[in-house]
């Protein structure tokens, strides 16, 4: 992982990488996540630029928030040409992080699981499931969308072997602390956890959790609050 | 749904209803429902009472944190007792407005689909699926998870006869925006979309938007930079 601005190409100054940043905000970098689906989405169109005020609108923010955030990581766009997609898109993915390919495992082979295994969405960012674990016995051995699935006492090889990075937590709540532990203790740095559960991590190990019923819950207040207004 | 701080059995007064706190930020209302997922947890454990602090340690906070943030809403809790579980999950899901059921539409029945229309915690947290519907006439007519798959034309009269105010968009990226457009004109007020797009919708209606890929990116960049730190 590069730590310092190097030359590109043309010979420009690349952006800073990630240890230069690391008082940006979490917010911020969420927007700039996406930035960059809505670049990828404009470049498969076919398109070559955008301004910073059509990617502000597509995204329901403003043009000076666009080029504020983009300005914490370095310079980006052109007065009059605004953003040339490509490079903004790979400057993105290497501030990202997610400019070179990681290898994620995942635990928890229900139906979710098969879902996420089976989403392509990952692949296109630069996330790759390259093992997937089941303490079911009956299901160790099953090729799933095209991963195999193992037995969970195997997670510590396989994760040494494939320098597994990440791991994805698609078991019930009740399995998810102990699945957390061994994928920690099989050296894994970052989890996703999708157990409507809060885990318990080591501080040197990052989590984020998505839950689902969470998520309509916001909505759900949402709605209240604006029909209340 | 009531506006107005109601008695409640026992006589005392009730915490404020949505219309009272509509100035309350974000990240307060996302950890309550945190606070509600933690209380439910330690209530099937068969528990009665919990500490603040307690509260706080399962969820990495403080627990002066969970006090304020519980103040926004009423009094809750009692000196050298803690909060009554029973009590504020009751009055958590009052102020997040799911003690009563939301009807939930389903778009898009493909493997996430299905995975969500199977997730128990939706019920649990108040969320019921009452119809999904998909583009493809193929699947017009199934039952998956015991729910009925419609043809998208049927939403309008379904979403009326329902009173479904809530839809959950899992249809790929490039047929979210119709998709939304259909659920706004069928009086859906709020949309949990898990297509990687950003959809635009009327100021009237709310939205939150799950993309499990940027979950990925947000969990990487902060992998990145914890190893450079």
């Amino acid at each position: 992982m590069p730590k310092h601005p190097r030359k590109t190409r043309e010979g420009r100054v690349a952006p800073l990488a990630v240890a230069s940043h690391s008082r940006v905000s979490k917010a911020v970098v969420s927007r700039l996540s996406l930035y960059l689906r809505e670049l990828q989405h404009v470049a498969r169109e076919g398109r070559d630029t955008i301004s910073s005020s059509e990617l502000g609108q597509r995204l329901g923010c403003t043009d000076a928030q666009v080029r504020k955030d983009l300005a914490n990581f370095g310079q980006f766009g052109q007065r009059g040409v605004g953003y040339r997609c490509r490079d903004l898109i790979e400057a993105t993915r290497r501030i990202l992080g997610t400019h070179e390919d990681w290898s994620v495992a995942l635990v928890g082979v229900g139906n979710l699981g098969r879902a996420l295994l089976g989403y392509r969405g990952f692949t296109r960012q630069g996330f790759r499931f390259v093992a997937a674990f089941d303490a079911d016995r009956s299901k160790v051995g099953l090729q799933v969308e095209g991963i195999r699935v193992h037995s969970l006492d195997d997670l510590p090889t396989i994760a040494r072997d494939h320098k597994i990075r990440l791991g994805v937590i698609a078991v019930p709540a009740s399995a998810a602390q102990e699945v957390a532990d061994r994928m920690v203790a099989a050296g894994i740095e970052g989890i996703l956890n999708f157990a409507p559960v809060t885990i318990s991590l080591p501080a040197a190990v990052s989590q984020v959790g998505v839950d689902v019923a969470i998520e309509l819950e916001q909505l759900a207040f949402s709605v209240l609050r604006r029909s209340a207004s």
